[in-house]
This record gives C-alpha cells, structure tokens and sequence, in this order.
C-alpha cells in the first residue's frame, strides 16, 4: 500500500464516518445548537480518532456493523473538548475559519460542548457498553487533568521532559489510546490485544504532538494554516526548546530563559534568533529522533496482530504522523 | 411523619451522601481541579437529586449496595451544570458564597465542570449500567436544549405559558425525574414502576422551580439569601408574570410591558408597582395553584407503590417543596 492508496483508504473511511455523523445528528432539535456542532464537526478535522477505532476492530475480525457509531463518540469528545479549548484560549482561529466562540460567543459554546460531550459518553455507553465508557471516563479524567497540569507549569517557566509528556500524555494520548483500546474491545480483543493496541495508540498520539509542535517551528504556513513560531511567541515549552535548553552553553540558555521571560512582541521579533539557537543545539532533530522513536514503539504494538489486513493501514498511518506537512 | 423527623431523615441522608462524595473524590488528582469541585459540592445545596435515587430505590425493596454511588452522579451533574451555568451567566454569587468563577477564573471553572460531568457518567454507567445511561443521556440533552430554548425564548419578550413549561421541563425536571427513575431502576423495578416514578419526578422538579419563581418576588432575603425581584430586574418571564400578562387588562398590560422593555433599573424602581400588578390580577396565587396541582399529580404517581415505606418521605418531600421558604 504506497502514500496515495493509504490516504486514498483514509478518505473514504472518513466519508462514511462523515455520513454516520450527519445522520447521528439529526436528533438535535434547537437550530443554533446544531449550527454549532455542525460548525465544530464539518469544518475540517482528519477524523484519526474515529478511524483509529475502525481499523483497530478490523484488527481481530470483522468489526459489528455498530462499530462506526461507536468510533463517531470518540470524534464528537475531540470536537467537545476544542469547543471548550477554544473558549477558554480565546481563540479566534481554527483550521483557517473563525471559531465557533468568535461567531457565536462564548455562551452557547459552552452549552454546545456540554451537549456533544454527554451525547458521546451515551452513545458511546449504548454501542460499547461498559467496556468503552471506562476507557472513555478515564481518557476524559486525563484530559482534564492533563490541562490543570498545564497550567500548573505554566507558573514554573522551565519544565522538565518528564513534565512534558506527562501533559501530552492526557492531552493528546490518552483519547487516541481509547479510540484505539475501544476498537478492539467492541470486537471482543483480548486483553493482550487491547494492551498491545494501547501501545499503539498512546505512542502515535505522542508522536503526532510532537510533529506538531516541530511544524509549528519549521511548518510552511501555506500547507499548515498557521502561523510560524506560534508556540515561541507564547512562550510556550515544546520539545524543541526543552531539548536545547537541556543541551545549550551557559550564554544561549540565559539568552532563551530572557526571551521567554519578555513580551510576546519580544519573542516574535526574536524567532529567528531563538529558532538559530534551537537548530545550533539539534533540538528540531532531536525531537524528530523521538517522534522517529515512539512510531517505532506503535509499529512494536502492532507484531501480535500477525497478518491481520487492517496492520497496513495502521502501520501506514503511523508513517503517516511523521511524513505529514500540515 | 411529621415535618421535623422528614427534615431530620433528609439530613441523615445528606451526611451519608456527602461521605461517599467525600470518598469518591480522592480520585481527583490536580489540587486546583480538587478544590474548585470541593467548592462546587460542598458550598451547600439540598442533595435533592441524589436523595430521590436513594428513596426511589428503596420504593421497590431493599437497593443494593452501591445505589449510594449511582445517587451521586445526579448531584455531580447538577454541580457541573452549575458551574458553566455560572461561568456563563457571569454570576458572582451563589447560596451565599462567591461563585468558583469570581474566584478562580472561567478557564479552570468550564474545565472542572467537564470533569465532573465526565465522571459522573462514567460512574453512572459503571454503576448504573445502560439503563442510568440512556436516562441521564436524554436528560443531560434536555437541559442542554432547553437552555438553547430559553436563549431563543430571550428574544421574543413575550413568552407563553407552554414555552415556560417547556424550557422547565429541560431546566430541572428531566434530571430530577432521570434521578428518581435511575433508583427504580437500578433496583430491578418494572417499566409501570419507572414511568410511575418519573411522573412524581418530572412534576415535584416542575412545582419546585415554581416555588423559586415565587420565592423570588416574595420570599424573605433573610431565609433566602437572594435579593427580591431579582427575575423581574433581569426581565425574566416566569410564571407569576406570564399568567398577569394573560389576564390583565389594557393599560395594566401595557404598563409591564413597557417595564419590560425597560431598563433593568427602571424595572428595579418600579418593582412594587409590577407587584401590585400581579397581586391585582393573582398571578402569584394561580401560580401557587398550579405548583399544588403539580404536586398532586406528583403524588398520585406514588399510588402503585402500595405501602412501601419510601413513600412517606416521597410524599414528604412533595408536601415541604410548596412549603418551603429558602
């Protein structure tokens, strides 16, 4: 299966789960809650998690017709959960159209995630049983306190590695590794199975953070819909940094802790600067090298499933996470 | 039964509901998501919700053990909804205290109210299983709804009576009732016995919020803790009002629309004289009406229960909604 045909594969699963979505929706009855959530859902969005929960029940037989409506929850908690984000970051901007918060305010926003998040814990509770909903209490918990975490360091300006992915960890991971863990468990996976799929999941979720946080230093804002150096002008400790200021020499290191001490304005004139210290010290391919290593740990995750069909997707999506360019 | 041995029974319960809380809690990791959910259960509140599940239960034998836990997943949706309520409203104060808002910001404030929702559905569902999920799922929907209804209703001023009961019903009523019918349930009650018991639910929830309409023109601020004529400043049609408006004549009519459409300080000014109105036409005394026939449809659900002794505390509680004072 070369690049096209996979992506070819990841466009169809993510119509059909487009179509389950839109007839899934239907019961909304107020018009602006619907516009909302339509809003959040339709405008964009690589359906990973949805699809993780497909491929990963294609994993140990054929998946129960259900399947795609247990996969869709996992997409609407992603979609609650950057409602919510949105909200609380202010954000005006996301995958290049206005947010929902900047259309609508704040408001109906909040009430518009709280509707998605309860619809999805019960469908995902109807379809799953109790096997989903633990994943999915647990994933939700962590993604909570994950965000608490955040804001906890963001009072200490140097954060550790270990620090770093304990939040990436809830932030991202965790509802991935659900997705992921999910899937297997509607097809009655075994323990092994589900453990094995975990591991998967959880490191494609770091990994794919990861990649983040390098496209939002080296990405090309064309493909990416974002602006460079994002991340830096917030003063905000990604990998990249905390791997130089770990490595760097007395002088550079003062001279990153001053930045990130300074004005957003400071640290934007000053992006290139910050960006020649972090290339001086290999903290990009530093970074790069431990994507490179948890995508070696997901595919690790995948050897039990022998030569089942769905590994190649899977193992295709996790050489995916470190090719993409947007 | 009389009314201080009932009030000494729902403390009773109150101290045990607040224990397993109390226990339940510990999971929670962050110290600031800790303490702001702390604020949110312990700053106060009836237990009401959790209350009903317990008696419900025990309306069709002895409940099994872990009912305690299913219970409180009411009291932490509620708290959660609370908590956006707040946030969205910009409310500053709540039974007294400052709300977690004014003291924490809405950022942790609409992050802790996910996590408590999220746990609370999760619980639900452990403890609960399918049938507590569906009935919380339609519930949570209903609330979520009919505050998308109530922002519609927002901009026509003149709303009617039906449109008052239907945003009620999404308010308050569908997770009292979802409380009250989760506790049969859970106890292996038969499908008569449910509808039984979420037609007490839907109509004591419905009478209980028009207690508040009416406390809110007429309580005493000492007992209430909240300043009098607080919904006619805001403008906000309930039921005393809404039944005036259908019954006054022209210029009386016109008069409280004109106040209406007024200045939140005109309508503070001139709150005797909408007062006066009301008396004159008895919107406070049909509302009263209505909230007795509420309770007596709330009480004729009781009937298939034969002698169970849970009823008596049931009907207790219907009897003290219309005569409380706080």
């Amino acid at each position: 299966m070369n690049n096209s045909e996979l992506l070819a594969l990841f466009k169809e699963k993510a119509v059909q789960i487009d179509a389950v979505m839109e007839a899934d929706l239907a019961i909304v009855e107020s018009p602006l809650l619907a516009q909302i959530i339509r809003h959040a859902i339709f405008q964009g969005g690589k359906r990973i998690r949805p699809l993780l929960t497909l491929l990963a029940a294609s994993l140990v037989g054929t998946p129960p017709e259900d399947t795609p409506r247990l996969a869709i929850s996992f997409e609407y908690l992603h979609a609650a959960s950057l409602l919510h984000d949105d909200v609380i970051d202010h954000a005006t901007l996301r995958r290049g159209a206005k947010t929902a918060n900047t259309l609508w305010g704040m408001e109906p926003v909040i009430l518009a995630g709280d509707y998605l998040h309860a619809h999805a814990m019960a469908l995902a509770s109807e379809v799953g049983g109790p096997t989903a909903m633990s994943l999915i209490g647990r994933a939700t918990a962590a993604m909570v306190e994950s965000e608490f975490m955040q804001m906890h360091n963001a009072t200490e300006m140097l954060i550790s590695e270990e620090k770093y992915f304990q939040v990436l960890m809830g932030k991202t991971a965790a509802l991935i590794a659900a997705a992921c863990e999910a899937g297997i468990g509607h097809n009655q996976g075994s323990p092994a199975q589900r453990i094995a799929l975990r591991t998967y999941g959880t490191n494609l979720g770091l990994a794919f953070q990861i990649v983040d946080d390098l496209l939002d230093y080296l990405g090309d804002p064309a493909k990416t819909g974002k602006v460079v150096g994002n991340d830096f002008q917030e003063g905000k400790m990604t990998l990249p940094l905390i791997k130089t200021l770990a490595k760097a020499e007395a002088p550079d290191r003062e001279r990153l802790i001053a930045l990130l001490k300074g004005t957003p304005q400071e640290r934007s004139r000053e992006l290139p600067h910050a960006q020649a210290i972090i290339e001086k010290y290999q903290g990009f391919s530093l970074a790069r090298e431990q994507a490179e290593a948890l995508i070696q740990e997901a595919l690790a995750g995948l050897t039990i499933f022998g030569e089942a069909p769905a590994k190649t997707p899977l193992a295709g999506l996790a050489h995916y996470v470190l090719s993409r360019d947007k």
